[in-house]
């Protein structure tokens, strides 16, 4: 038998505040990892990487991101508050210090794509462009509109978002609709500050009480 | 460069619906694999795995669970909804399979936990038993009262857990408070029925817009 640590709710109010975010942060199991693009009226860019995008339907393709409770310096809620639209492009090993680097403080007028590095993708045309910008480096790029915005009990924001356009990396796919995330290099976040990459275990047949499972190792087989 | 795939609204509504819900189901991210575990009034037992398991905050600590447009057969919604209690239970590569059998429909005398071959764990004693009942076999175990239920505009409900204790194996926490899900084995979803274990890539240091980041190998050593 291993030791167990136990704590009630008292216990965890208990500690200290950092301790306390990056265990509570660590209950949830993995995250995924995104950044949120945004652009305000004159166009002037901002992202911010949120590790709390769900899975909400996909018909129609909607899905939610908590943000936190929103400040002045809330760029990105407010640009999507404004504009009604906003991005979401997946973070992967390739850039995750900079995507990190997006969660700091800086100037007013400075974009977060110019401070760590990273380049707005816009996309449509000239007559048509979407009006929040998403990460060019990124391999799976989301556009969104806000279809509705809920106060949490605790001030945060949890922001729905239906699924307008999506662009992704054509390799990442199998033929049976699946995206390869593994392949594409995703990085799943543990805690605050964790950043971690994927390895394949298996993909499992629909599960039916009646019959055993199938499991493939090999993620390019889909079920069709 | 590598080529893409673009698809507009129109595009994924026209998609079959099982290649759609493959493909929109992995446009989040990786997911969380969690367990939710109920009880009804006589104490019997309901299970199923969730990957939509969000943080909302850490102080007062409390996670987001999203579920299906409830029916019928909604044991866990049902029972929590009475109950006002769930627990939340990380899935790990040792059990992952028994975990997405949850997922099959049995009949409704039918525990998942006996369907599948888990083990019910209890917290508290004969006292003061925690109305719901979590998984033995995983190594990270919350339980959580139910703080709020918000309908969402697809049919969704949109769960808030006040989490009420929590119980890890001693040797995944680090000094920092920080638990090591990647040690724990702790399961990434990818798309509806990908499982994955995931590989360190550092830790990063808070972001602050000027100084570099600290980067940290190590997952053990933590910040303070």
């Amino acid at each position: 038998m291993t030791d167990t640590t136990t704590l009630n709710r008292e216990g965890i109010v208990a500690l200290p505040q950092r301790h306390r975010a990056r265990l509570v942060n660590s209950l949830s199991g993995f995250k995924s990892a995104n950044l949120v693009g945004t652009a305000d009226e004159e166009g002037r860019t901002a992202c911010c990487i949120v590790s709390s995008v769900v899975h909400l339907g996909s018909n129609p393709a909607l899905l939610g991101v908590v943000f936190r409770p929103p400040g002045d310096d809330s760029h990105n809620y407010q640009n999507l508050s404004t504009s009604k639209a906003f991005t979401l492009s997946h973070v992967t090993s390739a850039f995750y210090e900079s995507a990190h680097r997006t969660s700091a403080r800086y100037p007013a007028d400075v974009s977060e794509f110019d401070a760590v590095g990273l380049t707005p993708h816009w996309h449509g045309d000239d007559q048509a462009r979407f009006p929040a910008p998403a990460v060019a480096e990124s391999p799976v790029r989301i556009g969104l509109t806000v279809e509705d915005d809920l106060a949490l009990p605790n001030g945060c924001r949890f922001v729905i978002g239906a699924i307008q356009w999506v662009d992704f990396q054509k390799e990442l796919q199998v033929e049976d609709g699946f995206l390869d995330l593994a392949l594409a290099g995703t990085i799943a976040i543990g805690g605050l500050d964790a950043y971690h990459t994927a390895e394949r275990v298996a993909r499992l047949s629909y599960a039916k009480a009646d019959r055993p499972l199938e499991s493939r190792a090999d993620f390019r087989d889909g079920w069709d």
